[in-house]
């Protein structure tokens, strides 16, 4: 939903100072490839991120919308807790055309602590083969 | 789910005699403007508009398709629940072609009374431009 | 999930051995049509179709992505929870394009016996006029 309202700042928010934040493609996760498309793995990394997407990169505005289907839980572990949810993610352009821009899987790491949770790792596997260039924003 | 199904009237009815309806496009709210492609400001304005798609308008005959991502809750006022939630609509055309109509955003504020909910406010916030003259249904 | 991950096997174990599995169009179920696209009506039968796919049938290789809204609960009887998804479906060619496939509802019902869940019965009702020689895999 930060995501989806361009809020990029709230969004590095619910990650912890130690986490890992990568987006692969499914092709290279199905064949053991290391490759990644977007990879920051910790926070500060994340707000560098955030920081040269409001004031270095140009690029093409759009909304964006992630549609989200239920989560899947693995269970928990030393208080985090693991699941997965498939995601479909439609872009709009400023003309006002809405297209399907990605699909694929979130699998995630989250510690739950006082009835809060901090995101230690999101992992987005993505179906749909994204050019990097493309990648303006997180997934 | 009423709406995808056709029941037009059964969706009038989870509203309140109170309520307000409206689709307003996501570029009018962020640059404030007042404009609306549907308001509907109580519940006889909603049966009003369900009576006119069913005697009056001609409009070519689909299906609705929503698929709607999890609800995002801000907690009660007064007895009053909001929420929001992501929205995908496709349509098909009886020929059995699918295509995305619009994504967006639902805000909702509910009255739960007696373990029943009444609509109280819907607004659709749509990424998509949508043009007027297409929004033969409610989304 | 099983489905998205290509593992049709562990897809038929989620299935009771007595159990109904069947893909019809909408516009056949409100025409009282009784063509079905799929339709396997015990688990051997889900067997058979899953090892025909494995070993059998050619066809082009896709992933697959069900983006699920949430569940609609009718209630249960008998022990048998009945409820309502609606599903978009999205493939994804080996190029890494991907485009919506097919969207539908799922109306299923499901035993739940100590804290396990058995599918008695899934009917996938279709918007999308589906050609069958399309449909390599359920839905």
């Amino acid at each position: 939903m930060a995501l989806d309202e361009d809020r990029l700042e709230d969004w590095v928010e619910l990650f912890d100072e130690d986490c890992d934040y990568r987006i692969v493609t499914r092709e290279n996760v199905e064949q053991g490839l290391p490759n990644v498309l977007m990879w920051c793995d910790n926070k500060n990394m994340l707000r560098d991120r955030v920081e040269s997407y409001r004031h270095v990169n140009l690029y093409n505005p759009h909304y964006d919308r992630h549609v989200i289907g239920p989560l899947r839980f693995f269970g928990e572990k030393n208080g985090v807790t693991s699941f997965e949810a498939s995601c479909s993610l439609f872009q709009t352009e400023l003309e006002g055309a809405s297209r399907l821009f990605s699909v694929g899987r979130y699998r995630v790491e989250a510690l739950v602590e006082d009835g809060a949770a901090r995101l230690k790792s999101v992992t987005v596997i993505a179906d749909t083969g994204l050019i990097p260039s493309l990648l303006a924003t997180p997934i």
